[in-house]
C-alpha cells in the first residue's frame, strides 16, 4: 500500500478530485467506498482526501485503488449541517469542506466534491473561486428524472432573484452541463414560466426569452415551459431563478414521495393487493430505481473558476460515486472552457431586444 | 316542468349560482348534469343558467330538479379557451362567462361558476366585481391532495409578483377558505419558501412572516414551508406569490402524472406484473381516486366583491358538481364577511415589524 505523503502536488495531468470525506449523512467510510468505486470506473482519477488522517488511513486498506493514488490532507474540523454560511466561511481554510475547495483554488485539484451543507459549500466556493469572467452569478444545476431522459434544471437555490442577463447565463451554463452529462450536441432549452405564451410571466423572463430566441448558441431554444411539463422530458434544460427552481425541485420530490407513500398504503390494504405487490415488485423496483435520487446525484455549481459538485446529503455509496462521476465528466469535457466560449460567442452576436415589450 | 321566465330575480334567500354552461371541455350537457347532481345534494340551491337557450331547454327534461328552479339567461356568445383576457373583456356583457359574473354583480346570484378560460374569467371577475375593501389583489386558491387531508394553496397565478401585504391578505383569505372547505376552526398556515430558517427567502417573505407571527388571527401560523413538505399535509394553507404557486401546483400535477405513467409502464412490463396489477387494481383505483383532480375541483378567486369559482377545464360531471359544491359552501359560510372581519381585526392590532431585518 502506497499513500502519497501530504503536501505533494498531485499529477495534474490526471483528473484530480478534492473530496470532503466528512460531508453528508453517509459517513467517512461510505464516502471513501464511493471514491473507490469511482476509481474503478475511471482508472485515471486521482483523489485528495480532506478529513481526519487517522480515520482516513484506517479505512484505506479497504480501498486499494484509492490507497494507491490518494493524497491525504489532514483536518479535524468539519462544517456542520446546522452551520450558517457566515459561520462556515470562518473555517474556509481549516475545515474539510473549505480545504477541498482551497485545493481547487490552489491548482491542486480540478474539482471539489462534498455531500455537506449546501449553503456553506456555495458560500465558500463563491468566496474562494469567484465567478468566471462574463458570469455575474453562479447557479446550482441538477438532474431531474422524467418520462424520457433526465433533464437539467437550474438555478436550484443559489439566487432568489435573477434578471434577464442572469437567466441567459444560466441557459448557456445549463446547456454546457447537459452536453457533458446527457451527451447531447444541441440540448433543447426552455425557461420555466406560468404559461407558454410570449406575454406570460415576469419582464425578466420575457427579455431573457427574446435574447435566447435571437442568439446563435449551440442549443435549441424552446421558449417557455410550464411546471407540469417538466416530468415529460421534452426539454433537456429548464432555466429558472433560484426561488422557483428550488420550489419546483422540492415540490417534485415531495409529490414523488406522496405518490409512492399512497401506493405503499394501497398495496398494504388487503391480502389480495399484497399478493399483487409480490407479483409486481420487480417492476416496482425498476420504477423506484428510475426515481432514485442516487441515480441522479451530483448537483453542480456552475459559473465558478473551478468545478464544485454537491452530492445529496442522504446519498449512499452509489450516489456519491455518481456525484464523483459527474465531477470526472465535467473535468474531462472541460466544461468551463465551453461556457466561456459560448458566452463570448453570445456577446459577439448579441441580439437586439429593444423591441421587446417589457415594462421597465 | 316549470322554468322561470327570463329576467325574473331569483329568490335570493336561497343560495343562487350563476352557471356558465359553455365553459370547459365537458360540454353543455355535462355542465347541466353537474348542476342537477349539485341540486340533489343541496336542495335549496338555485341556478341561473347562462348559455344558448335552445340547447339548455333541450337538456332540461333530463335535469328535473334544475328544471324546477333554474332561470335561463340566453346568449350565443362564448369565451374561447384561446381568447386573451383583453379579447374576453370586450364580451363581458355578451358572453356566457361574462354574463354569469354580471349576475353576481347585479345581485342576481351569490356566486358565478365557470369551467372556461382562467385568464379571461380572472380578468372579467376583477373588472366587474372589484376587490373587497382592504384587499389589494385577489388570489386564486385551490385544494391539493396530500398524504393526510387536502391543503389549500394560493395564489396560483393571479399575481406574478407580491409584496408582504399581499401575502398577509392571501393568508387571511386562505385561512377563511380552509375554514369553509376543510371545516377547520384554526387552520395551520405557512408561507412557501426555499428554506425554513427565518433568514431564508425574499424580503417580502420575511416581512410577511413577521406580520403573521405577530398577528392575532384565527389561524396557527407555522412559519415557512418548503416545496417537498407540501405533499405531507402538515399545514392546511400554503401561501405564496402567483408565480411560485403556479410552478408548484403544475410541478406537482406533472410529477403525479410522471409517477403514474412510470407505474403503468411498470405494470405492463410482463404477464406477472399484469397479474399483479389485476390483483391490486382495487387499491390502485383508490390511489387514483385520492389523486383525482375531480375530487379537489373548484379553484376560487378570493378577495372580490362576490364569489367566483373556476372549475378545472377537464373536469367531468362529478368534478363540476364538486366545484358547484364549493361555491355553495362559500355562500353558506359567508366567506366574504369572514375575510372582512379578520382583516379589520388584523389592522386594529397590526404587529410592529420595524425591527425585522429586510433590505429595503
Amino acid at each position: 500500500m502506497t499513500v502519497r505523503p501530504l503536501a505533494i502536488k498531485p499529477r495534474l495531468d490526471s483528473p484530480t478530485i478534492a473530496l470532503d470525506v466528512m460531508g453528508g449523512d453517509a459517513g467517512l467510510a461510505d464516502v471513501m467506498a464511493a471514491a473507490e468505486v469511482a476509481s474503478e470506473r475511471y482508472p485515471r482519477l486521482v483523489f485528495r482526501l480532506h478529513g481526519p488522517e487517522d480515520r482516513i488511513r484506517a479505512e484505506l486498506p479497504h480501498c486499494p485503488r484509492l490507497a494507491a493514488t490518494a493524497t491525504v490532507v489532514h483536518t479535524d474540523e468539519v462544517v456542520l449541517g446546522t452551520d450558517k454560511p457566515s459561520q462556515a466561511l470562518r473555517r474556509s481554510r481549516t475545515s474539510s469542506m473549505g480545504m477541498a475547495i482551497q485545493s481547487v483554488k490552489d491548482g491542486l485539484a480540478h474539482a471539489a466534491v462534498s455531500a455537506g451543507n449546501t449553503g456553506a459549500l456555495m458560500a465558500m466556493a463563491l468566496f474562494a473561486l469567484r465567478t468566471m469572467p462574463g458570469i455575474d452569478r453562479p447557479a446550482l444545476a441538477a438532474l431531474l428524472p422524467t418520462l424520457k431522459n433526465d433533464s437539467v434544471v437550474l438555478d436550484l437555490g443559489a439566487n432568489t432573484e435573477c434578471d434577464a442577463e442572469n437567466l441567459v447565463q444560466f441557459a448557456v451554463m445549463g446547456a454546457a452541463f447537459a452536453r457533458t452529462v446527457l451527451g447531447l450536441e444541441r440540448p433543447r432549452v426552455a425557461l420555466l414560466n406560468i404559461g407558454v405564451e410570449e406575454l406570460k410571466g415576469t419582464d425578466e423572463l420575457k427579455e431573457a426569452a427574446a435574447l435566447l430566441r435571437g442568439a446563435n448558441l449551440p442549443m435549441i431554444f424552446e421558449g417557455f415551459v410550464e411546471g407540469d411539463k417538466i416530468g415529460q422530458g421534452n426539454v433537456d434544460v429548464i432555466v429558472t431563478d433560484g426561488f422557483s427552481g428550488n420550489i419546483a425541485l422540492k415540490t417534485a420530490e415531495g409529490t414523488g414521495r406522496l405518490v409512492v407513500g399512497l401506493l405503499t398504503a394501497a398495496f398494504k390494504s388487503s391480502w389480495l393487493t399484497q399478493l399483487g405487490y409480490l407479483l409486481s415488485r420487480g417492476a416496482l423496483r425498476a420504477l423506484r430505481a428510475h426515481l432514485d435520487p442516487n441515480a441522479h446525484n451530483g448537483a453542480v455549481f456552475l459559473g465558478l473558476n473551478g468545478i464544485v459538485v454537491k452530492s445529496h446529503g442522504s446519498a449512499n455509496v452509489r450516489g456519491i460515486a455518481n456525484a464523483i462521476g459527474v465531477a470526472h465528466d465535467l473535468i474531462a469535457d472541460n466544461v468551463g472552457e465551453r461556457i466561456l466560449h459560448d458566452l463570448a460567442n453570445f456577446r459577439a452576436h448579441r441580439p437586439d431586444t429593444s423591441a421587446v415589450e417589457v415594462a421597465k
